[in-house]
């Protein structure tokens, strides 16, 4: 292909991707695949010589999209919204287009500025407190997903709590010699773990706290934990309050969280991947009452908001900690621009060097639909869930975890986990829609945990008629 | 936007993209932007009700456009090159199109086992050693960066030392105790120190091995380095060799590196960032002489070879200790496949949860160009250079590095440091070429390291003619 078929070409393929998205009702949800199926479709070895587009789009309905588990599909209810409003694979596309690499301010100002004013307008959209604008200490950053942020944040947390030690020393050097531990509510995303173990400080170093009977870590077991530590001689360091969780949407308490880290010293990092982005409603921003006691936060637009993945914004309260971990400045990357001080170079921010100019996605899907109607998309979410609460109520063997919350419907069978995970094998055996589960200790049960089925609606082109499928299945089960 | 309308606005886009590629040549490579001047043509606040897409083009061509390095520019000499082949391009935008995650086999068959598939087809193009495809115990995985390569390879190695200690109780459990030591030449990329800080080892566990008059570590140095460790107490654990350093694609030597690592029983792994793409080219393949004795190996396809950034390729000889390592498997994401063993979940792979679709961008290059033509983009980028190197002959004030390899001239004014850094200004304020520059020791002036500029050649647009204006300015520096 020559760049002047370009045009052409991705006319072609756009419409193809139009043709799949407006097709997506009359597909199965989930593939039949059995593994190895589709490598055993392609060719042994890399073709030597030019093929056609057309080769290509047939291959794309032959052995990719039939064994796909459809994300955008009107009816998928499984994991997260994982919404790629096409507005934002625009902006994605001119970010390949461009084909700039956004490391330093001076390897492209208008990539570093973009981001920046971006990070700048989500925080005023969603409501977020005033330390995390980049006008004072903090600012934001786009990472690739909340799983990076946490390891940031993390970092930035061992660099301060150590004045610098760890960088230099490694773990070992503690904080003044001392160890350091961190804490997060038991129904903290895995990510949180997954970071205190490459961070290097090991499962060991970190406290899960029990959750009430709405599954929110409890304050006083929190307080319990950081003073049992800080008794043995062990520092509090990173705590995580959890604004959504993955399982259940479960919502810790900010305030009273941020209350303790202030005490212990300790830095609050807040993870609302999911949630957080439902605050560009006012009337939902209660989710985050307290952030203003919070070192560091992020949330995902490339799940609900509809941003093409990957987009978490990762906002933090003093841009000097973050840079000070993972900062280093080899001499061929050294610029009057960053010598200067004047400006930001996000390759300090993130753990990757190099950086695509992913605030073009954003800036597309603003520009091209409007906050208000990212707020319709929220409030319909929402509201199809509550419906989907009441028609539950009507059958008698179906239990909904309470408090429901924003998008996402937790429920079981009343006649055990055998029953429930069959609910699950059968809708999704259906076709007609996919959920997933999880398993969590439901009220008054105490820590037990059961198996839990997740009906997680976010899809801005989910209707009604596309929840009867399941309802139909939950109710023939009685 | 409605979706209806995406077909007409890509193309569009395509259109200002092609004619955005097509004027280059015409823009001054970099811009003249001062710090905030993008920021200031930007409204303070979203957008409440949708934008035109003229709109947004007019702010591309007013905004945007200006204010960019343009890394696509066939004038771009600096940093590396980071071609986004307009095929690759393509790739991407099906990836936004299908909007799927790739976590789990199970989340997108297709999605995990076409990257499979590709990283057994690259493998094979660029020659690797067998311990690498996906047929044995090792594989590949496409990450954003190789500084998350070599995160990943890190964490990985610390496992396999520690025998899963550190996992568990952090850095500070060590090796049966013992603490445990990184080395890597005098030359390696910065991300290595950035991933042995963020991995909780601390910059003093990094030995930098001295280099000889070519650059490439020394051997002995390496040994001594290792032995004194061993002897300390202290467990050599991780080396990184690196295939084409970034400031002057300096070569370590695989094979005695390798057998120090076997020796040594530390973890080998070989960043080839820039070069290893080389490698297509059957008669370059000796850089990867010795590469069968790496545990771990890394190649970016986003800069030489055309993959829009980012795809890095990685390879690891024992997945087992990579999964070891970065594996955490909450209830939520147990499935069916999974279970079995009979899949691969890249989640497991990698620093974060959630992945996009990447492989689909290599698979649209590498059919819609073919194999040889990008061979064929990395031999003109080399007799580029040679070209470069043989008119730079001619000019008795400037001296060029040697052995000058690949793509890469470096160079310096005779009258030393100020006149090269005068050389780099001049060329850089034309605008009608962008280099940059590093410190290294040159041949015979021990580790007295002096300011170099790098004229680095890889744009596949890139003609002699416009070399022509470097070699002007360069002659008129005389």
């Amino acid at each position: 292909m020559i760049d002047e078929e370009f045009p052409v070409a991705s006319a072609r393929l756009a419409t193809w991707i139009q043709r799949y998205r407006e097709g997506l009702r009359r597909r199965p949800v989930a593939p039949t695949t059995t593994p190895g199926a589709v490598r055993a479709m392609l060719p042994a070895a890399a073709p030597e010589q030019p093929e056609s587009l057309t080769a290509i789009i047939e291959d794309l309905d032959r052995v990719i999209s039939p064994h796909l588990l459809h994300w955008q599909h009107p009816s998928f209810f499984g994991y997260f919204p994982a919404n790629a409003d096409l507005a934002s694979v625009l902006g994605d596309m001119v970010s390949g287009g461009l084909g700039v690499q956004g490391m330093l301010w001076s390897t492209s100002p208008a990539c570093t500025e973009l981001e920046m004013h971006m990070m700048d307008w989500c925080a005023d959209l969603l409501g977020l407190p005033g330390q995390f604008k980049s006008s004072g200490a903090g600012g934001g950053v786009i990472q690739d997903t909340a799983s990076s942020a946490a390891l940031c944040a993390l970092v930035a947390a061992r660099e301060r709590a150590s004045d610098g030690a760890m960088n230099a020393r490694g773990i070992g050097a503690g904080a003044g010699g001392r160890p350091l531990a961190v804490y997060a509510s038991s129904q903290a995303h895995s990510s949180i773990e997954k970071a205190v173990r490459i961070a290097g400080l090991g499962s060991a170093s970190m406290r899960r706290i029990d959750v009430d009977d709405s599954l929110s870590m409890r304050s006083h077991e929190l307080a319990r934990a950081m003073r049992r530590d800080q008794e043995d001689g062990i520092v509090p360091c990173f705590v995580v309050a959890t604004v959504g969780s993955t399982s259940t949407m479960a919502m810790d308490d900010l305030a009273s969280t941020a209350k303790l880290c202030r005490q212990f010293g300790a830095w609050l990092h807040v993870d609302a991947a999911l949630a957080g982005c439902a605050a560009i409603c006012p009337e939902l921003r209660a989710l985050h009452d307290g952030l203003e006691g919070a070192d560091s936060y992020c949330t995902n637009p490339h799940k609900w908001l509809g941003v093409n993945f990957d987009c978490d914004l990762f906002y933090v309260r003093d841009r000097s900690a973050l840079v000070g971990a993972l900062g280093i400045e080899p001499e061929y990357l050294k610029n009057a621009a960053t010598a200067s001080g004047e400006v930001i170079d996000y390759r300090d921010w993130q753990v990757p060097l190099g950086r695509r100019f992913r605030a073009l996605k954003l800036w597309f899907l603003l520009r091209l639909q409007g906050a208000e109607a990212l707020r319709g998309r929220v409030r319909a979410s929402c509201g199809l869930a509550q419906w989907l609460v009441a028609r539950l109520a009507e059958l008698p063997h179906i239990e909904v975890l309470s408090p429901q919350r924003l998008g996402l419907v937790c429920l079981r069978h009343r006649d055990g986990e055998q029953a429930t995970a069959g609910l699950l094998a059968a809708i999704n055996a259906s076709g007609k829609a996919f959920v997933t589960h999880t398993r969590v200790p439901w009220p008054g049960s105490g820590s037990q945990a059961s198996c839990t089925l997740r009906v997680s609606i976010g899809n801005p082109y989910t209707l009604q008629s596309d929840l009867e499928g399941i309802l139909h299945l939950l109710a023939s089960a009685g």
